[in-house]
């Protein structure tokens, strides 16, 4: 390998965080000099920013490789007709580029290439021999984010790795998503993050099975349940809260008819369970409490055609509504909220006092009726129990409302925050929340795009047959952001040998010339030994000033050449323990690259 | 290095060539699976053409990295603000791909990256200490070509590498120009072009010195002449024609005053020398030829500031202007053919009998008078000579004008096509034409950016100076395909071996299930010498189908394995020259490695 030396490296160290960044891993990339912000969401590589990114890259393409997915690479610009058939030109919203070229065509900034992949698959390939087959690219992508974020982490630009499988049948289709997972763990395991593999969500990507690689990390934007008895892992989208149990046919029928209850200046659910402890104490003494009343959010929906309707969601009132999983329940629709204006085009609605009587099945409108709010319901609320909740009119709740008996609902919505402590969905325990940073996403797509794109081979009997397809994606410029979050110190960061940009940061301290002759020579000396080489040998900075450069930058091991020459030491200081050691000159190649060697 | 196999290849050889494919390079990319079309201009990457591109990738790389340029990364999505600084927002018209992202800001994709560089550096460097330095990337591109063409050869994505250097006084620049010359030539020199160094134009990039490396093709979009007597090479554009010496003076004191010609029905040149020598043959004998003649040829040129503006080339009669040479004289504007509706409009210019006494500075009008037509002439045109010429009215011409006694120019313009025969610009011989492909541009920017965008230094005295750069591009993606075009036959693709995307291509023929055995085993061997093999082990091709395979996907190298093995012997051909023999079995890693090795 050779050596860099820093007198001539393009990096300057800064001082002060960077205004525009908020995590402290994407503080010290920019700090140390990695990457350099452009635009919103869009970074800058620099020499040592692109080194470790180059590693990351070729981890990824190594285990792509070795599971036999073949590397090929679509462009970026692409024409409007492929995504206009699978619908996602409309679904992706405003995430999606779009532009004219000169003749006035409709283009568009990738955001993923189901569309090309499939169509350049229907081109090449006609029979059910032809598979299975697994391509993958390492290419930039874009998706203009609403608020794009923590830098790398959720960039407009990034790179990505986005894989495709195409099978003839499910078992296919299961044995390359297989396949896609153990690669992925590899990965993951090579790139030294700790990480959790959750069910998730598909998103707007359609299909059915998929998970989720999150590298475990305070600062993710993901949060995830877990539950430690029996293993189950899940974004906290794609919980699915188990339906209640129906309540005993005899205690339903013992609860006493619905029956409105004076309550006025209650809008919420604190003041309506102090107005009901107050007014109306129960006989067995238990005081209510927010548990026992039936919360009716009402959002609007607005779809990417411009559609807009309300979606009125009942849950038990000491839940919130969580945004997220409600913006996956709902998607390709955005959740937006529900104005005064809204209020008054829908005169059902009693602010502060909604109740399901008005809305679904309940309000005796017809399917299609534009005045029919659609109503669903946590699948906490069981059938038969007995509710307090809004009674559409101002000022007045009821109490008695049972569920099956007094009003149903449109369908179930997994919606409602997920605390910790919950049940598992699996029955085997509580689940534990934690947050994470979603670093790949393996699904099992299925034929969607096959479908929309008309992707069919012949199969044994010479009968045409839709393509099943994975997609897989690895967020590559994300996982040097992610890497940096959880490798750092207050000092700066403290890459994992497998990424760092160099194997060694020799620095030479001092004035004296015989020290720098010395180090250059020790730089040559370990380059020859196969390592690379980051060589602080400028003339003029202090030693404090180098240790300090070197610290931020975060080479694993840093050699200091100095004072202990005249000894015949040298000093080898682990940045992440912080550990130094004397070592005789002569054993330094030997012991440098031993720790280099040993550690990777 | 790995075996591949064919039966699992994504790889799909089309027998017909594809019809928006004109050149055969092209043609036979597509056709042997390494690139295919994904809009005009905008191609995929098979694997093939992936594994090639990444081979000149590397060549660039490795090049670079050894004149001490550094490698960054920028993005190609940007924002509109440097652009507008520069003024390229608005010079590269509607080659620069626009877009708005969802809070309306305007953005652009990168044609080149000066800005950028210029602002990092700006950002990271403040004294002449710090310089000089080389920064690089490799990396995608846009311009939205009117004419995308050749496939890869003018895309509108596509990859460059461009770097750029940054000096604190012209001798520095003058230093990172010849490196990178220096560089380019063993770059080319590895891609294995026949190539030429000409002189060239800065087009719309601005700055002075310049030169282009291009690859000899006849299909090239590129004219350049050479002399062979001085080795003077320049691209057409760029070639300066000597001014012409003025005439004598008693020469010119000789020729009659001006007489205008009734000259009726002679719109072209050659029905006016027709009618000249019909009606008045010269005293002396000689005929009239179109070199007596002087041509005005009109023209509209639009600024991409909108504004639109006639110009009037004066050119001897028996020569054309050449649009590139005009283009690359008027940039940033844009030429228009002035139309029947400009002619209205500019009542001076009669159709067919233009004069230079009704423009430039012959027709009595200010400068900035709305009616004024910029008149520039060929420096062939002396000071002196007398031509036959428009007089501004319908049907007549006049004789004996002179240049400089009867009219004047506003200047010289270098647009005249330039002909095989032509004098050298040095005067050292002829010129002679041949066309070539760009595949690198060598510019002395000066310091136009640096100006713009604030790029100042401390100098040794603590003075701030303006930093002067260097820009450098090689097309890489075009490096693909004009190695394509230089490098077929009737049968196929030939690849040099630095590029070839296998070294060997393995072939088993027949149904012997021993033959196929002996293959994958000699594939393994191949394998384990290093060597990166392409084996086709396609169990139900005919051998036929397989040569041919073979012939268009052009790996130099190709073994075939069949009948001889019976008597322990393999065959090995040369793509390039057809040339086979057959080896002894065991002779065939040896063999096999020799060839790749002596000729990489």
């Amino acid at each position: 390998m050779s050596v860099t030396r820093m007198s001539t490296l393009f990096l300057r160290t800064l001082r002060e965080d960077p205004a525009d960044a908020e995590l402290p891993g994407h503080k010290l990339l920019v700090r140390a000099g990695y990457i350099r912000r452009a635009a919103p969401g869009i970074y800058s590589w620099l020499p040592l920013g692109l080194k470790v990114l180059a590693k990351v890259e070729q981890i990824v393409r190594e285990e792509m490789d070795a599971i036999g997915a073949q590397e090929v690479r679509f462009p970026a610009l692409l024409p409007r007709e492929p995504y206009e058939a699978s619908g996602r030109w409309t679904d992706y919203g405003d995430n999606l580029f779009r532009l004219k070229d000169r003749r006035e065509n409709d283009m568009l900034l990738g955001p993923t290439h189901e569309e090309m992949f499939t169509l350049t698959v229907k081109d090449l390939y006609s029979s059910y021999k032809d598979l299975p087959l697994a391509l993958y690219q390492i290419q930039i992508k874009y998706r203009d984010e609403a608020r794009p974020r923590a830098g790398l982490l959720r960039g407009r630009e990034f790179i990505m790795k986005d894989s495709y499988s195409f099978d003839v049948d499910d078992a296919g289709l299961e044995a390359a998503y297989q396949r896609h997972r153990d690669a992925y763990v590899k990965i993951f395991d090579r790139l030294g993050f700790d990480y959790v593999i959750v069910k998730a969500t598909s998103g707007a990507m359609g299909g059915s099975a998929s998970e989720e690689f999150l590298a475990i990390s305070d600062v993710g934007e993901d949060t995830f349940v877990r539950c430690d008895e029996s293993g189950y892992a899940a974004n906290v989208e794609a919980v699915q809260v188990p339906q209640a149990p129906d309540v005993d046919p005899d205690i339903v029928a013992a609860i006493p008819p619905a029956t409105d209850l004076d309550t006025s200046d209650t809008p919420t659910i604190e003041t309506l369970v102090n107005c009901l402890n107050d007014l109306y104490p129960r006989s067995d003494g238990r005081a209510w409490t927010g548990a026992d009343t039936l919360k009716n959010v009402v959002v609007m929906l607005a779809y990417p055609d411009g559609h807009r309707e309300p979606l009125v969601i009942g849950l038990p009132g000491d839940r919130q509504v969580d945004p997220k999983r409600l913006e996956a329940q709902v998607a390709p629709a955005e959740v937006e909220e529900f104005t005064e204006a809204d209020f008054a085009a829908y005169p059902a609605l009693v602010k502060g006092y909604i109740g399901p009587v008005a809305m679904g099945p309940n309000a005796g409108l017809a399917e299609g009726d534009a005045r029919r709010l659609r109503f669903l319901v946590d699948p906490t609320i069981a059938r038969g129990s007995e509710w307090v909740t809004g009674a559409n009119k101002h000022g007045v709740h009821v109490a008695h409302l049972v569920y099956g008996r007094d009003f149903e609902a449109d369908g179930l919505i997994h919606a409602a925050q997920v605390r910790d402590g919950d049940p598992s969905p699996d029955g085997a325990g509580e689940l534990r929340t934690a947050r994470g940073i979603e670093m790949g996403h393996i699904f099992q797509l299925g034929r969607k795009y096959a479908d929309a794109l008309g992707l069919k081979v012949l199969d044994e009997n010479g009968k045409l047959v839709t393509v099943t397809m994975g997609s897989y994606g690895v967020g590559v410029s994300r996982a040097v952001a992610a890497v940096a979050e959880s490798n750092h110190d207050e000092a700066g960061l403290v890459w994992p040998r497998n990424l760092a940009p160099f194997d060694v940061h020799l620095v030479a301290t001092g004035k004296d010339e015989a020290i720098f002759e010395a180090a250059a020579g020790f730089a040559d000396e370990l380059a020859a030994a196969g390592l690379d080489v980051l060589y602080d040998d400028r003339p003029k900075v202090s030693p404090g000033v180098k240790f300090k450069d070197a610290e931020i930058v975060g080479v694993p091991t840093i050699v200091v050449v100095g004072r202990g020459l005249a000894e015949g030491t040298v000093e080898i200081k682990d940045r992440r323990s912080g550990e130094r050691r004397a070592v005789p000159v002569d054993a330094l190649v030997s012991e440098v690259t031993r720790e280099v060697r040993g550690q990777e």
